[in-house]
């Protein structure tokens, strides 16, 4: 059996034990430290822990820290470390290394580039994007737009942004995968489309980095941004990074603008003047410990084959839900997300009215996936360490919770402070 | 001996030890990891590393994110993590807990407030500096009001700050301890003349905290930011905290509205809505590594008698300056910080046509300062690791490395990328 042939008839635990011993990356999973008895399909959200992370956190603290002090801005580069990583990134993203940063959060560089889009379009009034963006895409746009003033923040529905893009919009805003509902954009249709209404493109890479293939030179995409902690397993709130295109770099200005972004920031001079390349729209000093943090989890990819990354998640997530398909269509699951793996990232999900409750049972056998408002059940697959018996053991999870009705206990109803 | 009664004519090596032997803070240099043979006097460019750092790392990263994973949100309270430690920083700032939260970076942070002050000041369009303040705070000054449009940054000379505040300022920004010079500015009094024309006032305290007494509330200051990687021992880049008086905090609001500074977050709503308190200044999500850094170093302030850390900070200085006027004076360093303890921060300054160089001969012999372009050498003494001994090895290391000469070689004069 190969992936594409498995069907609802003929998938067996031995089927997808197969699928394992057969996947060239199953030797990753021994890169990451997993917790026993856990099946962690939330990797989406919390990516997991390398194994090298903790060791390479102790030698920067003790031994660059601890024993450099000051000097290490020198003697390890610290100065260095945000492009240093951003040129790690670059190759999961389809971008020249210095295209480039990484820096601040996702939110903070999100507004650095809508406002920076906004300014280089000045006769342009509006950010286009669509509602149920991840929020906070949403709310910096809103952000940046009050800042600035007169300017709008205009979403329309995803099937209707190419035809939405106008005269009037400066930058469209979207995230490639949408974190709900598992959709993914065209970014090379709507790029194009945006350039040909001379508007910027402002890619959100957050769910797509580490997971599918993303070519934003290929798309000649203007400005992405994307999350560290996700499929870069970066850590509990880990720097993001961002990608501002080479021909643009010299052209836009952050409003952020650091003394870490200047040309020359240890002249300490009055006025500024922003670095020449993508340096420039970093900000203030750079958190040197989360950078080693998500620097372990960046180099990870770059010992495997990153080909064999795409289609591992797209079997993944093509295997969830034929099984899904073949042992829970009786309990009230509407899938959500696109069936078509080139419309779709690598998490699937699925609409149920008591998901919450549901996705707390499921955690309670060890299944962790999460909740996402209204109504969602929402289930990451990483490529890098989850395994084709991870997902057959999820689906066996969800049929006995659901046949079973243990989800429906009061103490899976109470909605704990975040999903 | 008393410091105090301490003169040119009468101090000994000896005289030193008794200090050191009387020190209630002596102690505490117990609870930081310091390289063997180095006399560190650099602690306001980047504090030293606390003795519990790497634990509470490894224990954050193996337990609580390895082990958790995404359920680390709850179980580890990660949601809470930034208000929480802003909370534990509010008592060295002279704050209300409830005003203070841990986030972002200074610059970053300075922009926030920055800007929440121009919108709130509508009819003003001066933001009110002085030239030479730290680079940062004018740059991002100047980002803001490019941003905002229709705004000026006008930089006046410090003792002429109070006479400059006119109907036209929205915000004065002031550091209150000025990084290059050590003067410390009167808190109280440019707070009160901000108020009496109508302007906020926003204080950078990265140089002050946890070293000078600041007493935000009792100022009646209305906002202030300051740096985690300083006195506050959070390691290099280390999150930054603000402040906003309790009284102002619903009504202005940040432009880097992101996710987890709203009031609902995980409601996941298109519609930003501000947290009705201090988390609304949050923007992304919280670094969690980097949170519990910081919070190792905060926490040794908590075991401390602060007023014991305010008097061997104007003690150590003092000394300093004293032996350098004894040992020194023949050597063409020009006092720049000045002399009166209530007047400067915990780190002197002197020009010196040859500052950079014979800052590096120091650091060959151990003795760790920085330079400041153009020509100055700075020395900082944090109470709660420096020993009167080191202000004594300081200035005997300062004195033989300008009696013979040793800094005027080549090696000694070559800049590097940080100093």
């Amino acid at each position: 059996m190969t992936p594409g042939n498995v069907t609802r008839e003929n998938v067996t635990r031995e089927d997808v034990a197969a699928l394992d011993a057969a996947d060239p990356l199953a030797p990753v999973r021994a890169r990451f430290v997993l917790p026993e008895g856990v099946t962690y399909l939330d990797g989406n959200s919390l990516g997991a822990l390398p194994a090298t992370t903790s060791t390479r956190m102790r030698a920067v603290i003790e031994e660059e820290w601890g024993r450099s002090l000051v000097g290490g801005w020198n003697d390890h580069d610290w100065v260095g470390a945000a492009r240093r990583l951003g040129g790690r990134i670059a190759p999961l993203i389809g971008a020249a290394p210095e295209g480039v940063v990484a820096a601040d959060s996702t939110s903070v560089n999100l507004y650095k580039l809508i406002v920076a889009a906004l300014k280089a379009r000045p006769g342009r009034r509006v950010i286009l994007s669509e509602p149920g963006n991840f929020p906070t895409d949403l709310y910096m746009a809103d952000g940046a737009a009050w800042t600035v003033g007169g300017t709008e923040v205009r979403t329309v529905p995803a099937e209707r942004i190419v035809e939405a893009i106008d005269g009037e919009v400066a930058v469209v805003l979207l995230t490639h995968v949408h974190y709900k509902t598992g959709y993914r954009h065209d970014m090379a249709a709507i790029t194009r489309a945006a350039h040909e209404k001379g508007a910027l493109m402002l890619w959100d890479l957050s769910h797509s980095v580490g997971a599918v293939p993303v070519d934003l030179a290929g798309c000649d995409a203007d400005l992405a941004v994307g999350c560290g902690y996700k499929y870069l397993n970066g850590g509990p709130g880990a720097p993001a990074f961002l990608y501002v295109a080479p021909r643009l770099q010299a052209e836009l200005r952050s409003p952020l603008s650091g003394w870490f972004g200047h040309a020359a920031p240890f002249d300490f001079g009055d006025d500024y003047a922003p670095a020449a390349d993508i340096g420039r729209f970093q900000c203030g000093t750079p958190p040197i410990l989360a950078l080693a943090a998500l620097e372990e989890g960046v180099s990870i990819f770059e010992a495997v084959n990153l080909d064999a990354v795409w289609a591992k998640s797209r079997r993944l997530c093509s295997l969830f839900i034929e099984l899904m398909d073949a042992r829970c269509s009786d309990f009230g699951f509407a899938l959500v997300t696109p069936r078509d793996p080139a419309l779709r990232g690598s998490h699937v999900s699925y609409a149920h009215p008591h998901a919450y409750a549901i996705c707390q049972a499921l955690i309670a056998r060890g299944v962790v996936g999460d909740f996402r408002a209204p109504d969602v059940l929402r289930l990451g697959f990483t490529p890098l360490y989850t395994r084709y018996a991870d997902v057959w053991n999820a689906v066996d999870t969800i049929a006995a919770a659901m046949a079973s009705g243990e989800w429906d206990q009061p103490r899976f109803r109470v909605r704990a402070a975040v999903t």
